[in-house]
């Protein structure tokens, strides 16, 4: 039976991944630093067998790896899903120590565990950000040049960089996941919950970051861990690298915005900003090929659209819950 | 005037960097932590004026900014050139730790510095590393995927994708050289060096590593030094990237092996390895595409052939002379 080490355990994606693993009998192990994940995410999983959390920070070496050889002593690990980033990309932007360690120094200790511990499998969140602002093509995996405009893609790039040094070193294999924008719950930032939060706020009104135009696709989270899934489970190769994404091109910002509206309060006014990006390192546009996946055999179940329409409600209701 | 501050200012580019400029009456400040540069390598600066050396650990952020700051109120720098990194790529990949230190940490604490300092310009020397095993196609600046096999490559590759993250962040310029190959002296490592030190060890014949079939393109040094003043002289981008190198698919180790031999001991016999790749991230055979570089109007003075002959002359005076 495969055994799961999931770093970032605790996050919105790790909550997900895990929920479905041990869903198929299989063991989880999560790790994850508390700094972006939370505790209670993992409540549900607090009594299922074969799920265990350490809080451990997987940007350092020392304690991870010790914690992860006396596990491995007991349940051979044979997977490892590495999610644990700064998904906090303007703070990133701010601070590019933070993605140094978060976002890859993670990485970078997460295969010196692999290596020392001769565990076969890593299983990488990569992310669309490390194509940078590619507005005029449709982006496909051999895409290049690659310039990520953000610390945050920069270091997820260097990520898929040491991962594939690594394969020829002797990592057995390698799956590389580039993320779309996800959306559903448990949410702890992204544009959904920042315009619900707002909303609730100040019900008459509130303010959108840039002119409503960015435009971009996202994916549920129950879609996107279907398909993290689907490829370790059908990818042939040693090292496999596959974009994520819904098969449309998204949908604008102002259309977000205005079902947040619908949903939370229908008569808020919506005040758009300047210019077409939200933040430094933010990307207007983007045409994100799936084609690698479709083939594979992979589709999502939602759309853009439907995603967003979902995850709004979603993300509703556990705000209103808090 | 400009004023250059050269990390890896004490190694084989840095030295031949630092004679250029003091050529030109500029102000050269070269650190470097000497674990592969030299202080004897210098030796020729010691009285040229405008020149200082600083023994510094470009890794590490503390004492680096404090000195570039000291340093910067006194004369304002106006270029970066970050060479600091680690050459040895077998090191590299025994211990993904070197690389990550000497080759990515030092990026990042020069873009540190240069956004704390505001640095106005960074020169960056890359490398066709970062591209991967290629065998099939012309290796221009845009080629995609980017698949590094050594964690040099990787990190090299982390390095590119943070300084451009940076231009967008504020960095005003930044060059990304490419490197090929690059012979010359002052040689501290490299295929030329350790067979002219093999065939002066035993003059009678020599191994070498890999069936002498790998062919890669070379470019001497003192043409290295031009392209990349020559490219920040006339490249008009705030990101530019070119490939260096010569205008030629270079020559194999078997005639580097008997152009040592024919230099140092023209008796001895070449002794052959199995394989075509020399060591794990070695890459064996490569076509590198220099248009862009020839359309900003630059062409090697010497092709991989005559740079060859040249450097083994070069070296084996050098090592004679030891």
């Amino acid at each position: 039976m495969p055994v799961h080490l999931i770093t970032g355990g605790a996050g919105f994606v790790g909550v997900n991944l895990a929920r479905r693993l041990l869903a198929r009998k299989e063991d989880v192990i999560a790790f994850d630093d508390l700094s972006l994940g939370h505790k209670e995410f993992l409540k549900p999983f607090g009594n299922v067998p074969g799920f265990e959390f350490h809080e451990i920070d997987c940007s350092a070496g020392g304690a991870f790896l010790e914690r992860a050889r006396a596990i491995h002593a007991q349940k051979t690990i044979t997977d490892v899903w590495h999610l644990a980033a700064n998904s906090d990309i303007p703070a990133g932007v701010k601070d590019p120590r933070i993605d140094l360690a978060r976002t890859f120094l993670t990485t970078f200790e997460t295969l010196a565990v692999a290596e020392s511990l001769r565990i076969p499998r890593l299983h990488f969140a990569s992310s669309s950000a490390i194509y940078g602002d590619v507005p005029d093509r449709a982006i496909a995996e051999d895409l290049g040049p690659l310039e990520p405009i953000s610390n945050y893609g920069a270091m997820k790039l260097a990520s898929e960089a040491q991962i594939r040094a690594a394969i020829e070193a002797g990592l057995e294999r390698a799956d590389i996941f580039r993320f779309p924008n996800v959306v559903g719950t448990p949410a702890t930032h992204g544009v959904i919950i920042d315009l619900i939060r707002k909303c609730r706020k100040t019900p008459n009104g509130f303010d959108v970051l840039g002119d409503g135009t960015q435009q971009k696709a996202y994916l549920h989270v129950e879609d996107l861990v279907d398909a993290m899934l689907f490829i370790a489970e059908h990818a042939t190769g040693r090292y496999n690298v596959f974009n994520i994404g819904p098969d449309d091109d998204g949908i604008t910002v102002k259309n977000i915005a205005e079902t947040v509206r619908d949903r939370v309060s229908p008569e808020a006014e919506i005040r758009y900003g300047q210019g077409n990006k939200g933040w430094t390192g933010d990307v207007p546009r983007f045409r994100y090929d799936t084609h690698k996946l479709t083939a594979l055999g992979w589709t999502a179940r939602m759309g853009s659209t439907a995603a967003i329409v979902r995850a709004v409600a979603e993300i509703a209701d556990q705000e209103a819950a808090r």
